[in-house]
């Protein structure tokens, strides 16, 4: 649920231009559609981007559901029911005025809200301490839309707007322009009789590609929760894609209208039913902030570069209570990399509110039913790898003595795309079929590794470093005499010589570490 | 780019209820947005289902990308530029009138084929024999539409229809709904005005969910062929979510509107190109035919369910070769489960041709420049994980002397989704904590495990039976003593007494056999 901050677009720092042309060049990211002109804001991830993400996803999956007992996975649809967007807030109708409060971030319709006189001094109340749920009040005058917040009955409004955040589109085989060419053929009507007859058709086939994938968790909370038999406290987790339609995209990939999510909603006790030696909600909160920031220092990205901010009173919704922001110093400034939210029983009291099906969970110690309290951590699987790519990308000086510095991607090997590239020292002498026939002792571990033949063993190495392999082995005239090959290390460039037969479990050992 | 057959729906064999049934109840496939009364062929993955789901997938990629130094992955975005769905023949604009020719598969408006007089009998040429391109003449008079095909000068053709299999939808800040009001009020239009007006608005910021992930291969092709140094002949695979808006859909996850696809297009030397001793684009697409079949077949499903059905001359596209379905005894049939087509140099000539933009490879052998020919084995992650549900689905007798019999789910282990399930006899003597000992260090090496005390042993494994589990682990009063536990083998029932201290190894090398 976390929503990303709305900086304004900058021209891009000089290192993020040499990331990009990097991207490129050595297959990490392309510009999608390029033959096209491109797209705004929709990029292709290439052979290289393909397997790093794909290691930061497999990597979160380890961390948040393979080695816990506490949480499981799901993989829902990206078309949902459209009530699943009007009981979370998110969907508004083509026609309907929307408005916000500044105070309480409430949002609904205008036309629905609690009509007020315009210019009357009112009296409110405000949240200012989340946790505690302490009020302050205040005064203000009612503005030119004449109303007030139905939560907090702040007079402090944002304008009146149509919102149009997420992709709508239409289930069905019928085209609603179809639809809305009948019933308009011939006839003049008002702007205010137009906008009716289109949203009402729309409406008829509308529905939405998810703006995150959260809301399938409150959904499925009864039926994951049942045919698992979890207990509360526990976790339901889910990676996939998500649209936004963003005005402001930036960054290269870090802010774009489709990006892929890795949530996970964590169900824990409302404070009135913890039971003795349980960590509270607030334990919990506190728990995943940290173990959020943990997991990307653990993955390599540098402890300096990272930190949490707690959000503001006046950042949070009413319902919060409380959110941390896993930040990254990146090239730009310090911004958000994922955020840890307290959404207190919200979520599935709406959902509740709006299917009429009720969305408690039935504690067999204390023998009540309650809706339990959640905790998201919400990151971004693109957001992640790019952080992970800055945070890698390292020019090195020449070495004393010599003249020729290098590019190498620091990444942690467990995120490197390629594992292990095997080098003959030369085309000849057997050694490219040695090289070759390691290759493939690495491929059938499941380990990705890269046969190189072409250039200079340095320019070969330099390659590697370009791509964040690890690992460098080479077959030299001594292979055929011992059966030794040389392993080199990216980032301290020392080699050892080791046996071809031990070479898969050195790797495998230190990809473990 | 296999399109599914088109049967009509029927009433589900009593299996198919039965699995749709299990699989709410352990926890592989809920209703998407159940709570909302669900919608149209959407499907959620409960824990089980994701589990299986990420199996197949991380099977599927190890076969064609990791093992493979001649095939890369790519990860494209879901939205591409319109003009890739013009160049491969997807997008027809809300107002287009389309039309098919039935005999060369041609696509395209009406208002832009050749003119012909109503009821002229003319002549054309129908390729009978794709692979030797052989042609037979063919008569037929003109139709009501007075128009033939472009490409091979057929009068059969089918009725004008506006296609809209692609769900559509707007890519700005800008609702395409307020830019149609604004043009239309107050003016009163005829039906054909109308069309024009609207087609017009939804076409200034249009895009559409891909139907297909395999033209991101193709306009990838130069990127990815450059920045990996790769050589005809290379493969380009990918997974990822495709949408069509299917009017038919059925049986469960087989046909959905929303769906995940795994393609590759693998690349070769066209027959004029091809030098001594490389396989030839017919060999390659017997290659591929084959062991897409065995993919299956290696993973458990049985031999006699499975089967290749090349497509009649009839059936095929003019620019198509050949094509292959693997195709499955479903319980409603034998039915696609996947195709491998012969897509000659087709869709690289389409791009060319919209974008502009050179789409040849070049072979530093033959120093010539030229369009490799594509083989496409096109298959689905859901209706891969249904056909391997489908399969496992055994229900067994009650042996002799008992009255009890099992369902159980004899998939292979490396696609279950569980791969040991640890049990404490009883919940007393220390059992418990060493069964948890044993969960933690599966997880430690990737494996999941899950714990269950409840209910007496048998039940236990009968739930597990039911998950399709391979492996029981049960703690005992023999545990304390000597360091040894049970493991108890899904299918032939039987159990060993093994080495706490060995669990882990053992399970792993019965996982990798």
């Amino acid at each position: 649920m976390s929503k990303p901050d709305k900086k304004k677009p900058s021209a891009e720092p000089e290192i993020m231009e040499k990331l990009v042309a990097l991207s490129k060049q050595r297959g990490f990211v392309f510009q999608s559609s390029e033959i096209y002109g491109g797209l705004k804001s929709c990029y292709d991830y290439g052979p290289l981007g393909t397997e790093l993400k794909r290691n930061v996803k497999a990597e979160w999956w380890r961390a948040m559901v393979t080695t816990r007992e506490d949480i499981v996975g799901i993989d829902a649809s990206i078309i949902m029911h459209p009530n699943v967007w009007r009981a979370s807030g998110h969907l508004a109708t083509f026609s309907d005025p929307m408005v916000d409060c500044k105070d309480c971030k409430e949002r609904g319709r205008s036309d629905k809200w609690p009509k007020a006189e315009k210019g009357a001094e009112v009296e409110y109340k405000v949240v200012v301490d989340h946790q505690s749920g302490k009020k302050e009040t205040r005064k203000g005058a009612v503005g030119d839309l004449a109303i007030v917040c139905p939560n907090c009955g702040s007079p402090n409004l944002s304008d009146i707007r149509r919102f149009n955040l997420m992709f709508r589109t239409s289930l069905g085989s019928i085209d609603p322009l179809e639809t809305i060419s009948r019933r308009l053929e011939g006839k003049a009507l008002s702007g205010e009789e137009l906008r009716k007859v289109l949203a009402d058709a729309i409406d008829e086939t509308a529905v939405y590609l998810r703006p995150e994938t959260a809301q399938a968790m409150f959904t499925n909370f009864l039926n994951v929760q049942q045919a698992m038999r979890m207990k509360i406290p526990f976790g339901i987790a889910q990676q996939g894609k998500s649209f936004r339609n963003e005005i402001t995209v930036e960054h290269f990939t870090f802010r774009s209208c489709e990006f892929e999510q890795m949530e996970m909603e964590f169900f824990c006790h409302p404070p009135e039913f913890k039971p003795e030696g349980e960590k509270s909600d607030m334990e919990w909160f506190e728990y995943w902030s940290n173990a959020r920031l943990a997991w990307y220092s653990n993955l390599g990205i540098r402890k300096e570069k990272l930190r949490l901010r707690p959000h503001a009173a006046d950042e949070l919704s009413h319902y919060a209570k409380g959110c941390n922001d896993v930040e990254y110093d990146y090239p730009w400034g310090w911004g958000e990399l994922e955020g840890i939210a307290h959404r207190s029983d919200y979520d599935l009291k709406q959902h509740e509110k709006h299917s009429g099906k009720k969305l408690t969970y039935f504690d067999p110690q204390a023998n009540k039913h309650y809706h339990p309290y959640v905790i998201e951590p919400a990151a971004g699987a693109d957001r992640a790898a790019l952080a992970f790519l800055i945070d890698a990308y390292t020019e090195e000086p020449p070495p004393p003595g010599t003249n020729e510095g290098r590019t190498v991607l620091k990444l942690h090997p467990r995120l490197s795309p390629i594992k292990v590239a095997v080098f003959p020292l030369v085309k000849k002498e057997g050694m490219p079929e040695s090289a070759r026939k390691i290759v493939g002792e690495f491929s059938k571990s499941g380990i990705k590794a890269v046969y190189d033949e072409k250039d200079a063993i340095g320019r070969r190495y330099r390659r590697q470093d370009e791509c964040g392999t690890p690992y460098c082995i080479t077959v030299d005239g001594q292979t055929a005499q011992d059966g030794s090959v040389t392993i080199r290390e990216r980032d301290s460039m020392k080699q050892d010589r080791i046996q071809v037969a031990d070479a898969v479990k050195v790797v495998q050992n230190r990809l473990a570490e």
